[in-house]
């Protein structure tokens, strides 16, 4: 569109070049010219799932990892699509240091079956086409430490902190060995790390079928699950102390950025670590001897399960070189210029590389984002434009360690933190219900969205849907989603249909972390799945178009109805006069966390007490047999009473200003003029900011929020109450008692700009 | 001896000969003439293993099933032995139906592997020369329907109740179907009757590898695992209803018995049915189509789990026919009178049949059995002559369904309810942790037996080692026993050593049945266990010699520990002058019963509440995945309000009188002379009958105690306080009230007994 033809010279200057400079309107808007209802459905007339499966068998053509040519054209498409469709768009690189396989080596050089090559390499799939391509990255994971090592393997399960504790109690070390782990049970960058800190001379990380081969489903072609020789690529490097490249931590990797030294990247590993398949794996398994694996290591190979770790095992040759050079990343930001408040951006993302052809995994979200895109685009042609600020990116170099979000976000970290009002993500999509995380004042406003589109195969909302999952999925005495504890909230939600659905805790894995967690930008991430699975081909060349079309989404029905939900979020935020947030939500759920801290301090007390009787009675020696390996475990450090007193009296404090703020808005908001609508804005946007603090996490400062992490050793999964709760699991309990008051300032400077916040609804 | 050789013609004409017409003493004895530590180590000084191990190898040399020749010279030897020892023994046989197969086949008719002929028998294992024989039974399961059927197999897990509501769920119904099921999840029998409860055509019962193949260790004879083409016999007759001979129920099966028509006998299965191996069933299994099977299906085949059911899936051929002649079965009976009161007897039993040789099911117990008879023959040479007569009984048939022990409860009912004062039993044992389980009266009897006998392989008792693990499994977020909820005396005796540790209830699959829930009488069950295990070649082929000392129990150390302790136990009861029991033990574990059926009324409630509101919400519908069959559960019943006024006074006066009991006889017992001893000996010894109500439980009139029975389809395991809760887990729920009050009634009328005890003991 012409009116942001000129603004496209300033793309370099700043995160959303269109924008930079714009004059700065400080009103809110007045009532959108055109009902919310009708543009929506107008909004959806424009999604096209068969134009979306053209798009997807485009971009899943070839090979489109980091540095790879098709990688770039798909960049170069897409800027081209959002300048098609009327969108000031362009391609923003960043150099980062990206390792790539030179040559790699895995025998097993002694024990039974020896001598054996593993693959490596994943066969191509008969009548699917781009499986025979030559380009596919080899079995490899990104920032693991290269090195060549012949020793013993050692078979420790997931590879967690709790399967190291079953060794120790096993008498089994794994230094100096070759560990061998499963995928699944936490994050794979764990997996290597945790076996460097017990010493461990290199890694191997498998794919078990009970995990997602096919024990649980027929495999790839004839089902989604994973073939025999399919393996999962990944990144190991140490992303819980900070994401993005290893060299620029804290700063965007731009061109002329100064580096650390490699030596001096601490979330490279210093051990190589190879993913292999369990058509390979399954003969390294069988060549070990020691004791039996305890049940909760076995997999569904058809073989007996053993420990490994003597002489006369299974003994591997593990080698992995690679090119360190850097790679440029193809971030494409686009935008739609604010009509009212044009530095106010509405920032949604979603990844276009993948590790081989990536059409689950990110493409089924990048098609769902290019949908909106358009549809936005043509929106704009009949008269609609946002109040807001819409930027839409793609980034490049998710899968490596979310490199391209984090850089971008790094290089325009001071920009966001005066203009973003949320980030709003999608990575991989597939057929199923609708889930949702996010940042917790806005659960209302997600159950609204979810409550307005309807499921294309029951008629009824998706939010109904998933509200009918988790009631059936607690009836049935499981968790009410993925098997974790249920909270109040949950449980009201699964019994009464006038409850909203609680929004989960953003851990990692995804673009939105450097914007939660570096720079406090409330985020959501929306998907659709549980019904059509691509967890059998994650990270595999098996994730290609076929394998999505067949199984995962027939039709793009769900990746078209993410576009939907999607645009329906990102249209009502940009548009929206008062502030969607409900921050009784957030109080509340604060509130539960601090209720599960406090009793998680109980139960570590009363673990250590515990093991303290058992290792006074001798019980664990008693209680084993004797005949088997076995040793006492360590002893738990004493937990002293904790005393949480600053954390109680911030979130009695939050609870207060968060019900005087949602009353208030909820009864004057509506009587606000322009200049209060306009102060209240520059209150309530950066509020988010207000839950970091300049020191961190302890041992991980780049992660400030002091509400949403991923954990230290879960990876993926969230911490909420981070400094407080997971001190307290890892027994630093001075960390702990030190964060809980450092988080209690961090809730009581959010109550207290809620509280300012409130006297300007009220008229202040 | 020769002060009983006269007697031994006297054999033929009561239970035990010996001692029928003696004339009685009404006194309990005076303090014994030797020390009692002294004579246990007398005693133990008799046991010897390298005996025992020969005793074994001869024992088990050959197949030794009803109606094997091995069977009824084992039974000979075994009768010549305590005789040898000085008992007077004798062989009591009973005719009963025992079917054999005649001919048997199972084929894959139809779908993806077709044909294929299922092999039916265990292939030898070189070097282990008794697996030579060509005596062994094949693949069979006793008191099975005969037949010959065609049909699709359907795929239904463990066939438990709850695997039949979620075939249910998925739109799958087994009618006209042969249903292949896995060993494990519940007793062997209900497997078949509930398929053919559900329309079945046949049934199969395989063993999963993971359940006891090589998933959960290497398989023999490497290690002691199921090998691929090992299969578990066993009875599928419907023993819930009655143990014993189907055609005599509630009655022995002497020569002359009248016997209800075969067709009449409602523990015989209408439909045919096979125990196959892993080999065979992975075939079959592969031959499915249909739905993929959901997670808590699958087993550790090496392949993806279906349902099948279809027309096109895998399609089988099973004829079963049978020899249902009478057989003919060898009970050994032997005695040791007492001295003082040979009218009370303590009976000992371990049965002397297997599946194949039976090593170390059952004949490990035996070989302890037959140890303890020795040793007490040898004391009786030194001078020792025990106070009660001691009964030793070595019964046949077992394993086709309690038929030796329950033909001779039911022929001598009448004299063992006069003089019977407890049932001891044993059957398979191995290395481990000291288990036992019993009248809740004996609780802290067996704990001190326990705690006096020392632990071979930690040096301290066995009660401490038992204790060691109870606590550390408990720590370790397990239940203490079997995954049991744990009670609050389980939490107790883990904290606190100075506690007795809970003993656990009977429920069936061994000989004590007919005692304890036909007849009354108190009964303990004695093994050793939890290190080497036997439970990959139970009822197979391969629970040999070998097996048995090689992984079982090298060296018969704890088959040696059970005589002792097993030998402590006959002689302290034979011995003692006062009671052993502890009624507050009783009383208190039964209030906590009723806690767990109040708290199980609760949750039926609220699980029919939740129901109702998911189907009224149409939630099942809305969770499920449109594209794979799926139904609503069928509704349940709503739950009414009960009544528990019944039992809670029947408790609170339990508790009362339980505890005026134990410490009048704490405080004057030792005081009381020869008369009152008697009197209250007279009172105390058929005590627990007061639990039994001639109506028995509902449906099956056989169970008539009021505490303790198996589980009607949990089969093996314990329900206690049987009429009320299995009557709400069924939701029977008129059922449920009415057994309120007979239960309650019992409870009175064993209250009323103790009351009339203690004012003996009070002087009365």
């Amino acid at each position: 569109m012409k009116t942001r033809t000129g603004l496209a010279a300033l793309l370099s200057a700043c995160a959303v070049c269109a924008l930079s400079g714009a004059a700065v309107t400080t009103a809110w808007a007045a009532p959108p010219p055109m009902d919310s209802k009708a543009l929506e459905a107008k909004f959806d007339a424009q999604i096209d799932p068969a134009e979306m499966g053209t798009w997807l068998k485009l971009l899943a053509a070839e090979p489109n990892h980091v540095g790879s040519a098709h990688d770039k054209s798909n960049a170069e498409w897409i800027a081209a699509r959002l300048k098609s469709w009327g969108w000031d768009a362009k391609i923003e690189t960043f150099d980062v240091l990206y390792p790539t396989p030179l040559a790699e080596t895995l025998e097993l050089v002694g024990g039974p079956g020896a001598p054996f090559k593993a693959m490596l390499t994943e066969p191509p799939i008969p009548g699917d086409q781009p499986t025979y391509t030559k380009d596919a990255l080899p079995a490899y994971v990104a920032f693991q430490g290269d090195g060549d090592v012949t020793a013993p393997l050692v078979y420790a399960n997931y590879g967690m902190p709790e399967d190291y504790l079953a060794l120790e109690r096993m008498g089994i070390s794994v230094k100096g060995k070759i560990v061998i782990t499963r995928y699944g049970g936490g994050w794979r960058g764990l997996k290597p790390l945790l076996a460097q800190m017990h010493g461990a001379a290199g890694a191997l990380i498998y794919s078990d079928p009970k995990d997602d081969g096919y024990a649980t489903d027929d495999v790839y072609p004839k089902g989604p699950a994973r073939p025999p020789h399919g393996f999962q690529r990944g990144s190991v490097a140490d992303m819980p102390l900070y994401p993005g490249d290893p060299l620029t931590p804290g700063y965007g990797s731009t061109k002329d950025a100064k580096r650390i030294d490699r030596k001096d990247a601490i979330t490279i590993l210093k051990i190589p670590c190879l993913p292999i398949s369990y058509a390979d794996a399954q003969v390294l398994l069988q060549s070990l001897d020691g004791p039996v694996a305890p049940a909760n290591f076995r997999g569904s190979l058809p073989i007996t399960y053993h420990i490994g770790g003597s002489d006369g095992g299974g003994k591997a040759h593990l080698m992995v070189k690679s090119d360190w050079s850097q790679k440029t990343l193809y971030d494409v930001v686009g935008a739609l210029k604010g009509t009212e408040e044009p530095n106010d951006w509405i920032v949604r993302g979603n990844h276009h590389d993948g590790w081989v052809m990536g059409a689950s995994d990110p493409l089924s979200g990048q098609i769902a984002l290019l949908a909106e895109a358009k549809a936005f685009g043509a929106l704009e042609k009949t008269g609609w434009k946002p109040k807001r600020t819409i930027v839409y990116t793609s980034w490049d170099g998710e899968e490596p360690m979310l490199l391209g979000s984090t850089e971008w976000a790094e290089t325009h970290g001071a920009e966001l933190k005066a203009k973003g009002v949320v980030y709003i993500n999608s990575d991989g999509n597939g057929r199923g219900f609708f889930r949702a995380e996010g940042s917790h004042a806005f659960q209302h406003f997600v159950n609204e969205i979810s409550a307005d589109v309807k499921d294309p195969e029951t008629g009824v909302s998706v939010r109904d849907r998933a509200r009918a999952r988790l009631a059936v999925g607690m009836s049935e005495g499981g968790g009410g989603r993925g098997g974790e504890a249920n909270s109040p909230q949950m449980k009201a939600a699964a019994t009464d249909p006038s409850k909203d659905i609680p929004l989960g805790a953003l851990g990692s894995g995804s673009d939105y972390s450097a914007f939660l967690q570096h720079l406090g930008l409330p985020s959501i991430d929306f998907a659709y799945g549980g019904e059509g699975e691509s967890g059998g081909v994650y990270h595999s060349l098996y994730d290609d178009y076929q394998h999505h079309s067949t199984f995962v989404d027939p039709g793009f029905v769900y990746d078209a109805l993410l576009a939907k939900t999607v645009g329906r979020a990102v249209m009502r935020l940009a548009d929206t006069d008062l502030p969607v947030q409900r921050y009784g939500d957030f109080a509340d759920t604060v509130s539960t966390y601090l209720d599960e801290v406090k009793k998680l301090a109980d139960t570590t007390r009363d673990t250590a007490r515990t093991q303290a009787r058992l290792l006074g009675a001798n019980a664990f020696n008693l209680a084993a047999d004797p005949s088997k390996p076995h040793a006492n475990p360590a002893p738990l450090a004493a937990s002293p009473p904790m005393n949480f007193a600053a954390l109680d009296s911030a979130v009695a404090k939050l609870k207060v200003s968060a019900a005087a703020f949602d009353s208030a808005l909820a009864t004057k908001g509506e009587s606000l003029d322009k200049a209060q609508r306009a102060k209240l804005d520059a209150v309530i946007r950066p509020l988010d900011q207000s839950l970091l603090r300049p020191e961190g996490l302890p041992g991980r400062p780049w992660y400030m929020n002091m509400i949403y992490a991923p954990g230290r050793f879960t990876g993926y999964g969230a911490k909420t109450l981070p400094g407080v709760r997971e001190a307290i699991e890892q027994r630093r309990f001075d960390d702990a008692q030190k964060y809980v008051g450092i988080t209690g300032q961090a809730l009581n400077a959010y109550a207290g700009e809620l509280d300012k916040a409130t006297a300007i609804v009220n008229g202040g």
